[in-house]
């Protein structure tokens, strides 16, 4: 298997890039593909010890910056690490593509480059989400910002394709967020969405969900409009980083806390740990001919292999296939 | 000043909302009048030394479930404790209603009987939420699931005024929730709104805010529909619920953590008062020709108090007045 990572994409590119790379080389004996700037990238890896590792570069001239205009961007820069990752996908020289730059030109250039799976409206935006019990699948976090009820049902199929394939959870239930379990809850595209995911065959669907039930752990596909998704997904990161922020504050209010705080430092890490995104691993692009996966800006090493991993096991379970499936049933 | 008591409103009712009226008549010197089955609510009185305060009890036969169809309820049951207290504060008995039943049924008897301020399209729900640094104002969080860009203006103009009469907060800064700070981001609605909203005169608009800068205290007021304000409020809500379970969790998974979080009982006690609701105090109906707060379901004493506090400060700030004068200017 091939993995071509953009090597200019995300806060910290291209050195957490080149760093993750490494690492994921190394853990899950893939080859991995670096497409950028080609001194800059070989200059980051000379850094690394990673003579023998399955690791090669391409070079791209161009880098879509993160506060482009995506579309814009996507057509002027033919050069740029992101399309020239992504045809490389397309012309079949590599399995997958994984990026930490700019979203939104990944999604159009991905959905240009790698085109939709017949039958499918709009590409969906995926991610794993940490529920008090173990984890599950928002879609859309942010493709698409305003939709037709269809396209919920659409995206409720494919990522409940992707959860039984490549996350490999039997029957997953399906629930649309809403702010009450009532079928009368929810704006008007969410009480038309209900109607649908209700007659819909083959789908195991929960009804309505509220978040707090959907952070316990009662679905394992979540799905709403990209608009109602995002805010979802950035007001639990916001509330908990907000929270952890409180309690630093808290325990090192004095030397007692402090002194206190410091005995407990293995729980506060697990703590810390369970709430990490970059063990998420980035979104998955549902609905596309071929997989692209979209990692947080913000990722350092540990995210971009986290998020090749999720490019890995996306390709190895064939999510690709199994969401064709899902759309011609 | 003389506020009324849904009796019978709320998970913990009347319990809780007596000992909250008996804990609230003590803190503010203010008249209370309990609504609700007359025999219930004096022998829940009898259990509290209230000889001397100023409370009373007004008999209503009929209770409205938490369950009911709020406006069918409100219809059939006229002799319910919502509606015999909203009428009290209609025909000038009492300036103020706060309930923690059923809130769509609040809110439905509440315009029909105080009515909208002339020029109100939709009356919006607002609260006070606890920010990094202080608090903010959020309207609509569930009022009105389905908007127009022209009610989000309105609810701006209304929730501006409200913290800026109520609040005390000088020009105080309102931006619109998004998935993003460019005023290209968000759904249509939003964009929409944005627009209008950089035309509006005598509002201090900041701009989109997303949701870890409203949660940072990076406005005053932040405008949302009712559905995706509920979906912000709930998210951030249930986020901190799941992770204070978790550090639970954490810090009692072994002696040694048990002993020492308890050295750190305080820090913890300062931290959980930071984020209780019941602190807050409630949910203000903006719009209408009185006051009426819509206190938390799962209220107990201590929300009951805070939400007469917010009836209180509403009504001695003259909030409808100032509304009235916002929406004229």
């Amino acid at each position: 298997m091939r993995i071509v990572l953009d090597a200019m994409g995300g806060d910290y590119a291209p050195r957490e890039v080149v760093a993750g790379a490494v690492e994921a080389a190394r853990a899950y004996g893939i080859e991995l593909v670096l497409v950028g700037r080609e001194e800059e990238v070989r200059a980051e890896l000379d850094r690394h010890p990673a003579a023998g590792l399955p690791l090669s570069v391409v070079h791209a001239a161009e880098v879509i910056g993160m506060d482009e205009h995506p579309a814009m961007a996507v057509r002027r820069k033919r050069e740029s690490s992101i399309v020239v990752g992504l045809q490389m996908v397309r012309d079949g020289q590599a399995d997958a593509f994984v990026s930490a730059g700019n979203s939104g030109a990944v999604m159009a250039a991905a959905t240009w480059l790698l085109g939709r799976i017949p039958g499918v409206e709009r590409p969906a935006l995926a991610t794993v989400f940490p529920s008090r019990v173990g984890f599950f699948l928002v879609a859309d976090i942010g493709a698409n910002t305003d939709c037709r009820p269809e396209y919920l049902l659409q995206f409720g199929r494919m990522a409940s394709a992707y959860a039984q394939h490549v996350l490999r959870i039997p029957e997953p239930r399906v629930a649309l967020l809403a702010n009450g379990e009532e079928e009368t809850k929810g704006d008007r595209l969410v009480q038309e969405a209900h109607a649908l995911f209700r007659q819909a065959a083959g789908l195991n669907f929960a009804g309505n969900i509220e978040p707090k039930d959907a952070l316990a752990g009662g679905a394992d596909v979540v799905i709403a409009d990209g608009f109602v998704g995002n805010i979802f997904l950035k007001s639990t990161e916001a509330a908990a980083e907000v929270l952890l922020g409180m309690l630093r504050e808290e325990l090192t209010r004095n030397l007692w806390n402090r002194l206190s705080a410091a005995l407990l430092r293995p729980a506060f890490r697990r703590l810390r740990r369970r709430l990490d995104y970059r063990e998420y691993g980035g979104a998955l692009l549902l609905g596309l001919r071929g997989v692209a996966v979209i990692a947080h800006g913000r990722s350092d090493a540990r995210a971009i292999r986290s998020a090749v991993r999720v490019a890995r096991e996306a390709t190895l379970q064939g999510a690709v296939e199994a969401i064709s499936k899902a759309l011609q049933a």
